[in-house]
């Protein structure tokens, strides 16, 4: 491998390049732990599209497969190494412009969702799509995966903002997709298929990014119940009858995770918790009273608005949830959605795998959209427990799908949602959708392995069992 | 042919074939009345997804181009019939289902754009996207320009809306692409690629689609110009500072010809009109008190708050400018669209144009979003003009690629705007997209020399004159 090492520096110049093991290691996975992570040949970090350029001819010639990376921070293992690949990482490229006139950013990828927030904020604008992970994630990897968050309820996600990008090809063609401006049909809407593609058919180099004028300020109500199934059934006839802004579900387990770390009283025997938030600027507040109404008809045992501080905390809990929930173990992470009317059911559904299986699943969600992330706790020092997650984790995906739902709501189907995916979409979309994988990729070197079974000779085969490590 | 004709029916059992010339006639051309258009083969006119596959799978057995048609509203031939093809019109898939809770609509495409208004608002609900033709348009052939309309500036386009879609594929399967689901990345977005594709791609059989809570009320703002510069200018002023829910525009041609059908006491003597909506329901009615500011700041000759009544003849003499201007002549439509900074530029540089060809251009506007719609008249008993008006559409094309704009904003490609796609998209990204369209279609079936050129050998090349009939 040291031959292709030395190829590999040769061709790219200034290019950084890391090729020690201890460098490599932390790019050989993002927080899904593949374990069926290789090790690569190199770490690639350039700087400008043209570097990107350079470091795709030089893999596509070579037939050497490429791992697209932003900061890391995937929960599917949509960047996972490849044995003798090369990990692509965009963090150096972080130049982000405003413009105030046209309420636009344009963006290299490597900059923090977070980073493109503030930089809107301090030209009085606002970029809305917000994961929960908003302050660790790259926006070009909110782009790859067509990232959610906790606004999408009512502002949509990243795919709705994104007006134009500038990607690299496999061969090492760049081409420019939409631009500034608001409407453009001129040919197939490559942006949109590029938007969650999730590095399989190119690598994202610049977006152009739609902002809005600041947020309106928003109040929230927070409501505990007793009941799982009666605090779903509150989301529905809340998000049936207004348009939160928020709308956010969390059950006892991670609640209790989150009370451990932020010690800020959350009710430990309370069954779930919703935070609801409501910044419509209608004179009178009427969403507030819908939201208490709906809380109060549904057996809330406690249901009040909070002040701004307050809910700024409860927000914040909600973020915290998954770290929290790591505490407790490897975590086998969901994304399943479903139609809202159906939330309930998912919710049943999910508990009723938990207590066959013998696992805990902390259940989270972006319940006003359906949006849900169950999290299956396990132990690599627990082999019988660590298959009875991995049968659940796979029961859940049976279950969303069988309620109409789907396997990945805003993570993306990574490598380790793969085997699931066919069940969802069906043998003729997938079908058709790798033959448009293989018109823009012909040699198959660009993220193999992700969303599809990889083709190149080189690349792992099925994933091992997820997050067994 | 009748050959041919014969097996096609016998092959159709009990779906509705017209072969006589003069029922076929008015499906051989959409409103962009492209001179290429062949005589079809037959129309067909399916009711369900089933009857369209057997008619999808007759033609890729034989062979046989396929052009798909909604209402025939279209502005760029987008549905023009190929000599020996099939039309496939789905005028007769008129189902629409309104779910009040999820607030989605799951129609069929005959439906018009006006019938799947009416049905959400008896729910007491919003589908926004509103082309200027929303009364004769339909649903299916809105999805399939991803077409835009007057409240795009503020609620955005109709992929925007779009969910979910089924669709039948060039050989007849059918696919499901999304569905009722907010957040759905399971594997590339192949609904958002469908739509804007212009039937290159497949059939859309069903739409699910998402509403809005009931409109808000809206005020209006009109203003009147003695320099279209000058109103451009306050276009842009207001655009950059507030988010309208309407910002149109019209120069003195167009108000003319509608002034000339509506009789509404429009002023025939002013350079350019500019009618503008507020929804924002902040207490105060800050955004009217910026656009009257706007306006009066950069020399309004008149700028007023209307009343309801007359916001809405406002509104509706916007509505008309296209139907009102091709009473002068036959039109070459123009789509073009501009960053809005160069709005002005854009204005002034189709003046020139006008000028220098000695062709009459009504210029129409969407202005809050940068797209216009340049209207040239030319004539066919005069071929010198018609010449003229020929190179004039070329320019202003050219001109918008020029200043960093589109070609197209809503009405898309078809075949007359073909020509310039890739002086706007360029050859690597017409060339990959071009890929995708062969990996959906291999056979080169669907609506053969939309967005891209034929590829079977009985289509037509090169089209003729645009607009020369």
């Amino acid at each position: 491998m040291s031959g292709r090492r030395d190829a590999l520096r040769a061709a790219l110049g200034d290019i950084v390049v890391l090729t020690e093991p201890a460098a490599v290691e932390p790019y050989r996975r993002d927080r899904a732990l593949d374990p069926g992570a290789g090790v690569p040949l190199a770490v690639v970090l350039p700087e400008t599209t043209a570097q990107v350029q350079a470091v795709m001819r030089w893999a596509s010639e070579h037939g050497v497969p490429v791992t697209p990376r932003g900061a890391g921070t995937g929960l599917s293992g949509g960047a996972t190494a490849i044995e003798g690949g090369i990990v692509l990482g965009t963090e150096r490229m972080r130049a982000v412009r405003i413009d105030v006139d046209t309420r636009m950013a344009v963006v290299q990828p490597g900059l923090l969702n977070a980073e493109v927030k503030a930089a809107a904020a301090a030209a009085g604008l606002w970029y809305p799509p917000d994961p929960a992970s908003f302050e660790i994630c790259s926006i070009g990897g909110n782009a790859a995966t067509n990232a959610g968050g906790l606004c999408c309820v009512k502002y949509g996600v990243t795919a709705d903002y994104v007006l134009g990008a500038e990607v690299v090809l496999a061969d090492g063609r760049a081409v420019v997709l939409g631009g500034p401006r608001l409407k453009d049909v001129a040919g197939l809407s490559m942006l949109k298929l590029f938007v969650g593609s999730e590095g399989t058919l190119g690598v994202i180099t610049e977006l152009t990014l739609r902002l809005l004028p600041a947020p309106p300020p928003a109040r929230t109500v927070v409501a505990w119940f007793d009941g799982t199934e009666r605090a779903a059934a509150a989301v529905f006839a809340i998000a049936s009858r207004i348009r939160p802004s928020m709308l956010e579900y969390m059950d006892r387990i991670s609640v209790n995770a989150v009370e451990d770390v932020l010690h800020m009283g959350l009710r430990r025997d309370a069954a779930a918790l919703v935070v609801a938030r409501s910044d419509d600027q209608h004179p009178g507040g009427a969403e507030i009273a819908v939201m208490l109404r709906a809380f109060a008809d549904h057996g809330a045992t406690e249901a009040f608005e909070a002040d701004p501080a307050a809910g700024e905390r409860f927000a914040q809990a909600r973020r915290m949830a998954i770290p929290a929930v790591e505490r407790l173990g490897p975590l086998l992470m969901e994304d399943v959605g479903v139609p809202l009317p159906l939330l309930a059911d998912l919710v049943k559904g999910v508990e009723a795998i938990a207590a066959e299986r013998g696992v805990a699943i902390a259940f989270i969600a972006h319940a006003g959209d359906g949006n849900t992330h169950p999290l299956i706790v396990h132990d690599p020092a627990d082999p019988d427990l660590t298959e009875r997650a991995r049968l659940a984790y796979g029961e859940v995906m049976d279950l969303a799908i069988r309620l109409g739902g789907t396997i990945t709501g805003e993570h993306g189907v990574g490598r380790l949602k793969r085997p699931w995916l066919a069940g969802q979409i069906g043998d003729d979309l997938l079908g058709i959708s790798r033959e448009v994988k293989r018109a823009l990729d012909p040699g198959g070197i660009l993220n193999p392995g992700v969303i599809f079974a990889a083709e190149v000779p080189d690349a792992p085969g099925e994933p091992a069992v997820p997050g067994a490590q």
